[in-house]
């Protein structure tokens, strides 16, 4: 008796036919024997299985958004910003601050940019980051690298981060690298900016974001990313680089540095993240769904503003509220709470069909330790089955991004390969039901599955098996050792290394730039 | 302008008033400002909010698991067994299997026992675990202690499991306490059995799960619950003590001895724990929704089975379906299948309205470390976002059950708070939206929200502060000497095994007990 018949007598035809479906969260075939390897998981899968915000919650939280940019608007505007938005049908008001009227973000809302690509260098590596797809990648500021051997806290350097992009560039489990740390060395801005961009560019032919520290240091950035795309009009059309762009100092206030940077990338077609990455308890309100309503007002701020530049400029929501530890006032990232502020801000941009990036990932933990472990597990988990587009400091960050960790990359990407084998979710077909397997395999032998064609036809397309982590019996684990899992990244991370430099960026294109630039690392 | 006004406006009555109910699943009232101190999270708080199985899915696997017991049946019955199960209906056929027609299956679901208590010795640690309400504790059958000062694996013994049962009863997010660990110095099963009931009950207060090996050796334990209950009376009102009972081997047979101490524990009034633990890919099949479908058909006719000697006698739909590696066959769980395969079978439990119980919290690292972290952490959140009712082997376990661990009980309890955390969802109301309380921070100041009163008010209401994990600055991280976590779970550790021995069953009782039976720790 073949299983869909089984079915279609015993579920009646409509609910076999849905169950044999294949899950829509799987977006696969329902057949299983076919092995496809390499296809276990990968970047992009759609996520949107967790919901903390029912569909009126998202619209309250919307609502509220509105009713804030309205009525208290978003202070500190430079005179350009002035001039822009009022030109676009904002006002200002005697407190020298831009109200937004509804009707102004309903409009921006309509025209801005949605399921825009985000490239890489490489066309493997293009993200298409919209509805519930999810990829996961680096970022921050950190200014502490967590050196393992010595058990200490030290500089990052321009040096640091390019072998960090090296690492990531390594990493299939990491679909983007924005610039996680501060080359610390570097005091000189116009150093600092141009060095942290070709450190990112040379070690990774994925996507990169970084940010740039004023509007007159982007200029040699610009040129630069010209050269090395072949021109201007290249890079417009694929641009593989994005800015990650602070333009709000929350409450509700703008960043005049910022601003002026927001608006030469939107004029420059750099794709831009628009940043509000408030603290719950301290620049944003100490609960969760206010933080993430703050977050939601100051991004819309942003987007009718770079809309009001270049309409249909591609931007990203960045609604980025972090956690305070209510205690202290310190930032607390690994928290339970970030798991749900994060998820909730994934949603929101899934209700403006616009691509959303948040944070998860983090953990305060110093060490790459159990803490460090769980914290970025959870955190990471439900960032994807939120379907957050652009997880952000997903890998390598520690105490609450005060610090990066190189070997950490290692561990993590097993861990987001995980989250995202999670995110793939069940697939469930009159095969996957097994009921002929199970009968046959119980009444005719051989008493397991061991070796059946089913068991074999899923091991290379079902199960996801870790790069680092390991599945030693404990004899095993004995026999080989017992390597710490931080030795092995760091063994892993060596190897990487000691490898060639990627030369996805042509080596005349590398001799010019490090000739006409002042590279550091 | 009040906020509810504004949301009434804004967001049109219907949706506000929607808004401005709690979260269904905090079950709170929306009032923010008062804070309830240590009602951030605790056991039994509901899930439900993660569903990896649609509706029909659901469907699909019950009508399969039906036509399983229908066609196949389970093999290798007892002659007790199928006189007890073909009295009730039940066929046996000519292979010598029981066959369960639909219709018996339908007919004890319907009578099941539904939202009965697990009690804990004293009434604070009673378990509702129905609907979705969650619980985490611990399980297992560990051979190898994890002593984490000489990087080893030992054996495990009777004083340890003791230890352990004092740990769990310090720690707040572990619900229950099942036996995970074996004593293994013990070979006389009557000294194994005994050792283990009264190192657990007399450990932990909470309630208890244990695993006899033979129906004879039930005998004595069951005489020191009722001595210690005062009165089989007394233990038969309020069972303390449930049995995990792996009466099947997967796939589809009967285990004859643990039929045996089914028997016996149903007619004693003794929660049953129906564990089928068959493991994907070896025991049972290689897909997930396949391995769920064998567990609910073996489960179900486990349920069959003890309504069919005590109509409505407690029982728990063990649904614990293991992951291998495919690779090499061994069991592998903390991989991101087992995470999908608990939370499949928390949505059977609740599809059939049982109390369910499965295996999450598993991680296949040897030691507390990383891995070890984000394998329990995305198994347990989603055990829990799933609604999962007793989530087992929770806390504690390391190589993929081989390995205890008495440091990471406290680890993980921070853990199992931080998953909680995040079943408890986000509260949204009018005053969580929080529209006033930031305008009048961004008019009128003080421009940040420390110290304000929606952010003292949520303090201890909706942040959770983790016991042993740190959010130390890395400048306080130095001050503090740089403590690994391990280190400080040890000295909590050895605090709490140098204070006062429990005294839930008084010292009188303890001291007939320990004089009537061999006990060895």
């Amino acid at each position: 008796m073949a299983q869909d018949q089984i079915l279609a007598a015993v579920v009646g035809n409509d609910e076999a036919s849905a169950a044999a479906r294949p899950s829509r969260r799987s977006g696969r075939k329902g057949k299983l024997a076919t092995p496809r390897k390499s296809d276990v998981v990968r970047g992009g899968m759609p996520g949107g299985q967790f919901k903390p915000l029912t569909p009126a919650h998202q619209q309250a939280v919307h609502q509220a958004a509105l009713t804030l940019l309205e009525t208290v608007g978003m202070g500190n505007p430079t005179p350009s910003a002035v001039e822009i938005l009022t030109g676009a049908g904002a006002k200002l008001d005697d407190r020298g601050r831009i109200r937004f009227p509804r009707a102004l973000v309903e409009d921006t809302l309509a025209k801005a940019a949605r399921h825009f690509v985000l490239h890489g260098q490489k066309e493997q590596h293009h993200l298409e980051p919209w509805g519930s797809n999810v990829y996961y990648g680096t970022a921050g500021a950190a200014v502490h690298l967590v050196d393992l051997e010595n058990n200490s806290y030290e500089d990052t350097t321009a040096d640091a981060l390019f072998k960090a992009a090296r690492i990531v560039d390594e990493m299939d489990n990491i679909h983007f690298f924005q610039r996680p740390m501060v080359a610390r060395e570097l005091s000189d801005l116009q150093e600092l900016d141009t060095n942290t961009l070709y450190a990112s560019i040379k070690g990774t032919s994925k996507h990169v974001g970084t940010s740039f520290c004023e509007a007159w240091t982007m200029q040699q950035c610009l040129e630069m990313l010209h050269y090395v795309a072949g021109g201007e009009e290249n890079f417009r059309k694929r641009p593989f680089v994005s800015q990650s762009n602070c333009f709000v100092v929350p409450p509700l206030t703008f960043a005049q540095e910022a601003c002026g940077c927001l608006e030469i990338a939107t004029r420059a077609g750099m794709p831009v993240l628009l940043l509000s990455a408030g603290q719950a308890g301290a620049t944003a309100p100490a609960s969760i769904v206010g933080a993430v309503t703050q977050a939601v007002a100051e991004c819309l701020a942003g987007l009718v503003y770079i809309n009001a530049i270049v309409p249909g400029h591609p931007a990203i929501l960045g609604t980025w509220p972090f956690v305070s530890d209510l205690r202290t006032g310190a930032m607390s990232g690994g928290s339970p709470e970030q798991a749900l502020i994060t998820a909730a801000c994934g949603q929101m941009a899934q209700f403006y069909d616009l691509t959303g990036g948040s944070a998860a990932g983090i953990t305060d933990s110093k060490l790459p330790d159990a803490q460090a472990g769980y914290e970025k597990a959870y955190t990471n988990v439900l960032a994807g089955l939120a379907g957050v587009n652009m997880v952000y400091e997903s890998a390598g960050m520690h105490a609450s991004l005060l610090g990066v960790c190189l070997e950490s990359y290692i561990i993590d990407n097993d861990m987001l390969g995980a989250c995202m084998r999670i995110v793939k979710g069940v697939e469930v077909s009159p095969e996957a039901l097994a009921v002929e397997v199970i009968a046959t395999t119980c009444l005719e032998g051989p008493g397991h599955y061991l070796g059946s064609d089913m068991t074999l036809g899923l091991m290379e397309s079902e199960y996801l098996y870790p790069k680092l982590a390991e599945r030693w019996s404990p004899k095993e684990w004995v026999e080989q050792g017992k390597p710490s899992l931080i030795s092995r990244a760091r063994e892993r991370m060596e190897a990487i290394l000691a490898g060639p430099v990627p030369q996805h960026i042509p080596l005349a294109i590398q001799a010019h730039i490090e000739a006409n630039y002042p590279i550091k690392f």
